[in-house]
């Protein structure tokens, strides 16, 4: 049997015990329990994810994984394909968001090409750059998919090829040292394959769950919504096949993305999803390994209108509603510091009984109320 | 004119040319248009603030103002007073929230000592702690305030004095080098004074704006309500004259909160409010200078009920919706990666000229949607 075919039975359900062991010590923590909210609730998860009783977030790593569309023929993006190759020499140049916003966050960016089209420009000089960018992984499976409304965008044997280039990243990095995987990408079109593929999986109309990408108006999004029917219709994707809709109507970043939630949840560290086209490829892992939801997080909630249905469907919460919609793994980045922050919590506050501070059942409390 | 009468013709509206050279850089940075969402409005708010069009967010400094309330001898929390001097104690040595958040924050957290009731345990050994504790400054003005449903917290001179600390504590940490002032609290009855201030300047009844604070049951916080209404019934607080407001039901660190608040205004560094109590405390400095609200960044939405309706008043979006209840200005100091994120991508970005990538008017563009 293959990685793939194996991987659901080798995703346990979260740690009850390190769970109930985190949500122990936070009541012993001087604050009011419950008092850090959401906080607390990510920390008993982060327990529940690795198992441990502490843990830490000391090594954030962001991955985002690159392909090109050949949907982009139809005319669903703003921008030209071009610019996928272009904002990958960027990534590795340091200058786009996910470059700044990984610095901030403490956290090494590794950018995998899984199937750019073209030539990545300037790929030969850009290891000396000091801009701090981002390592390259060249690990593509095909030039870009094909057009989802004439044929399946991938084959079968790309489509597994490309989760296990994710695959692969994630546990390199895992093995390096990674406690968090955030995950994001970059294609242009990559909205359009991933409205489809949330409605197959959703059974929702794609009207219901396509939105302006990089920045349609309201004609370009009716079309997009025309093009993703007309691809619906013509491959009849089975949304019991998980693998089979991501060939149909999938991309090779996505499919990257589903082998490094996959190969995360197996290795017991907590991915931290980006928008919207992570949550489809996370929809993809759900239905390949029931219990991938409660290994993710949720950084943050997408402009685009189908993200909270994903979410939806996902059954988690984001912590951040800030409307962003550019992708590369930026509103993950944004959210590491809160993930780290609920596992700081846990390990360096002080317990009541260590700083000498009252509880609020203490024999001084002031007379409550009749 | 002392300061206090002087300073609401000293803050001045946003400058507009600032907001203005934010948001046209923005838009050439490598990203579509308006991609980065709120994070983007952020960015030109810091701009309209600061005057600048590359505002930093280098060295943000958190002000956590701490007292008393002779209003807990009526029972309205679940903690007893000498929690306000034990948890004092307790970020000095490092071992409280703040004091976690603000490490990870990358911001020294400063504790001031407005009134509180008691001695602070171990004051004398604790500068010698080796947790990264916070620094004290000592300013009492006051043991405590009186109980509000027989006299007045504060008289008027105390109200100005606690306003003149705050003042003072923000003017030395700007001269310093804060160019992010983050603003936090401690107090035990905080929250109903809080409630109080917000009941009287918004003309909402007390039931509307009154919450579990620390952790109060519903028998307790409805007696919480009827202890607030017997104050404000006992006192006829006038909205139109705040400080008088202020010296009725406020605090000593709520005062100091506005005198922070306005400092910071008027030297046009931003302000990151915590939860409720400071913005309760932005109420009463909006009320003393109405050019305030514009420069107040709201870091998140509390669990108290009364938090969304300061936030409706002020006009203003929190950034976190994360259930948080704790005070301290945790909250703010989990938002402060969010703000300097916002200041870093404006100043670290490449351009779309400088980075080579194609914009969404490229000749190359695939055609548009028919």
């Amino acid at each position: 049997m293959s990685w793939l075919d194996d991987v659901p039975a080798r995703i346990a359900p979260l740690d009850a015990v390190a769970t109930a062991a985190v949500a122990a010590r936070l009541d012993r923590l001087t604050k009011p329990p419950g008092s850090l909210g959401r906080l607390e609730t990510l920390a008993q998860q982060l327990g529940g994810i690795t198992g441990l009783d502490r843990p830490r977030v000391d090594h954030p790593a962001i991955v985002v994984f690159a392909a090109d569309h050949g949907v982009t023929a139809q005319g669903v993006s703003a921008y030209p394909s071009d610019v996928t190759a272009q904002m990958v020499a960027n990534f590795v140049g340091g200058g786009a968001a996910i470059n700044v916003l990984g610095r901030l966050a403490g956290a090494d960016v590794v950018v995998v090409d899984v199937g750019v089209a073209g030539p990545i420009p300037g790929v030969d000089t850009l290891a000396t750059s000091s801009r701090g960018g981002a390592r390259l992984v060249q690990a593509g499976v095909a030039d870009g998919t094909h057009d989802m409304t004439s044929e399946p965008a991938m084959t079968r044997e790309e489509t597994t090829a490309a989760i296990e280039v994710g695959r692969a990243v994630a546990s390199e990095l895992i093995a390096g040292g990674a406690d968090l995987l955030a995950v994001g990408e970059m294609g242009i079109g990559n909205t359009t394959a991933a409205s489809a593929l949330v409605a197959v999986m959703t059974g929702r109309p794609p009207a219901d769950v396509t939105g302006r990408g990089t920045g349609l108006d309201d004609p370009a999004v009716h079309h997009k919504v025309v093009v993703i029917e007309r691809a619906l219709e013509r491959q009849q994707p089975d949304p019991t096949d998980p693998i089979g809709v991501l060939a149909a109507v999938g991309g090779l970043e996505i499919a990257a993305l589903v082998g490094a939630i996959l190969a995360s949840a197996e290795a017991c560290v907590p991915v931290l999803l980006d928008g919207f086209i992570t949550g489809a490829a996370a929809l993809i892992a759900a239905a390949i390994a029931p219990a991938v939801p409660a290994r993710l997080i949720a950084s943050h909630t997408s402009a685009e209108p189908g993200h909270r249905i994903v979410l939806e469907r996902l059954g988690i919460r984001s912590l951040l509603d800030l409307d962003l919609r550019l992708g590369e793994g930026s509103g993950a980045a944004l959210a590491i510091p809160l993930v780290r922050a609920a596992a700081s919590i846990l390990a360096d506050m002080a317990t009541f009984d260590d700083a000498g501070v009252s509880g609020p059942q203490d024999p001084v409390a002031a007379p409550r109320a009749r």
